[in-house]
């Protein structure tokens, strides 16, 4: 069972105008609402795939109205903690002619200290509860059947942005519920929880290496990403936008990339990583090299799709074309390309 | 008893930003949320006066109950006809740099033949049964007590956009519901509408130069204004922006305009013209001099806010200096500077 956590999850409002003149006033179509967060893009491409699921986040208001009908239409298997203040909205504009999209992201509302224990108690549940073994697809990507049935180990997911004001232990404890319910973690953040989480021994971190720079104060990579091996994690996968992935463990260095960059939408392409690393590791795969490979195809197959939470049913053939291999270190220390998502 | 009716409304949802970069990803606090459309504005502003009011709107779906929530909140009396299509969204950023407010707003969702029946069927209830006497704000515009109760006349008001596939002929039979109940009617639309509304006997059109130029095919505002006369409206009342106001009626044309044009947000301007032309023809006022001079007072007076359906306290000083007076033809022939408002 792979439980997804998203702290701070938003309603996602994508309007599509014409061309968009700064300061003017357009008419647009109705916009399309969909239940958004980094760990809810996790829930989604997991589900996808066919593996179990279940994506916790908070809601609250009329916006969390908006968000609880629009997750229950898509089918993935969730559970809303109920919270005081409004799902935040996040708004994006996007201009049909140049192509590019403007986006607003509110901040959030901190849930309150009772709101947050509500959480917490939903994702111990969750692991303690969550069925052993189901039908998954297996790792090769084709759809199992009775054959296939694996033994599914728990994985905690703990993915995006906080509200302003979250106690600083908030992924901590969540990190520490995990590891005493014998769960994989895999934590996706920011800034000092990135730190917080290494110290909290999060299994995995996949910090792109603006993330990774700011949180440690070290620009080179590996040697940022030897930082959070040494606070306590066991691996850090590092994703360089059109360069890539690299995973780091205390034993090597794996590098893996596309021949060509592809075009398109970058947004939840890191999502679709943490997803691939969490599918294969619920299945038992612990291996760098592998995690690294189906985490750098699935991404790859995001940045296809328009869609964040979604992937390109053509990522084999892109995992198939990946130039894997371990460089030496001088090659890596070149600055990444990619951008900060949100 | 005032009654606006507003056939498109809208969610408005602002966010402050302090600087928008097109293309570029922002952090914002939480947007506000607010009942938005022309009629709503009217009757915020002639509530606020101490006026008689409903305001009739549709609302549908999820944003139809948070412009519900937001309505109920704001105290101004309404009754809404659910529907099954979603209230449209209306956004508006604004750049706090610049100053300046980037908008997109939905053209909306057109409710079925039957959600426009219960619709009309609620505005003949409301004229039926509005109370025909009770204590209001006098001409003066200071409260009035006991002393002031007025014989109050019914004052229908229909306002803004049509949701695309709307039937032609809604909004006459609205103007045909109202002046069958006795009531003035004032309409402030634009397009084929505008036509639309003189040709079923409107009272009282308010159309900006562009607008009627457009609908009309005359490009000079006289003449405009004197083709919606002969169709059948008795007052036409021309927002020209910082040149003021115009009054056109079969006997005279009069002007009211403000020394020096005052800076803020245009957004609403009209909407409270048409205010102050329902507020005082409700208590009987006819003389299209005092009605302009009170809607060119009211007009300006919202330019001095922050959001429309407001207006500033300080309007009765705005309307003491005025400049009214009836200028030769040949002095209103030059283009009018007023923005189009949504």
């Amino acid at each position: 069972m792979i439980v997804t956590v998203t702290p701070n999850p938003a309603l996602d409002l994508t309007w599509h105008v014409e061309r968009i003149v700064p300061g003017g006033t357009h008419r647009a179509d109705t916009g399309v609402a969909r239940a958004g967060g980094k760990g809810l893009n996790v829930a989604r491409v997991a589900h996808a795939q066919g593996a179990p699921v279940l994506a916790l986040a908070t809601a609250g208001g009329p916006t969390g109205d908006e968000f609880a009908a629009e997750l229950a239409s898509s089918g993935v298997p969730h559970e809303l903690t109920p919270v005081q203040g409004a799902t935040r909205r996040s708004v994006a504009l996007v201009d049909e002619h140049l192509g590019d999209t403007t986006v607003v992201n509110e901040r959030g509302v901190a849930p309150t200290a009772r709101e947050w224990d509500a959480l917490r108690a939903a994702v111990a549940r969750a692991l303690a509860t969550g069925s052993p073994v189901r039908d998954v697809v297996d790792a090769s990507g084709s759809a199992s059947g009775r054959a296939a049935v694996k033994k599914i180990k728990p994985v905690l997911v703990l993915s995006g942005s906080l509200p302003p004001g979250t106690p600083d232990d908030l992924l901590p404890s969540l990190i520490r519920i995990g590891r005493d319910a014998g769960a994989i973690v895999i934590a996706d953040t920011s800034g000092p929880a990135l730190l917080a989480a290494a110290d909290a021994g999060a299994t995995v971190l996949k910090p792109n290496a603006a993330e990774l720079a700011e949180a440690t104060g070290i620009a080179d990579p590996i040697a940022g990403a030897c930082e959070l091996l040494h606070r306590g994690a066991s691996l850090v996968l590092l994703s360089r936008g059109a360069d890539g992935m690299l995973a780091v463990t205390s034993d090597e260095i794996v590098r893996a990339r596309l021949a060509e960059p592809l075009a398109g939408n970058p947004t939840g392409a890191g999502d679709a990583a943490v997803a691939a690393c969490a599918v294969l590791m619920a299945q038992g795969e612990k291996k760098p090299t592998v995690l690294l490979r189906r985490a750098t195809a699935w991404s790859a197959a995001a940045v296809l799709m328009p869609l964040a939470g979604e992937i390109h049913p053509s990522w084999p053939d892109l995992e198939s074309a990946l130039i894997v291999d371990s460089p030496p270190l001088t090659a890596l220390s070149r600055p990444s390309t990619e951008r900060t998502p949100r």
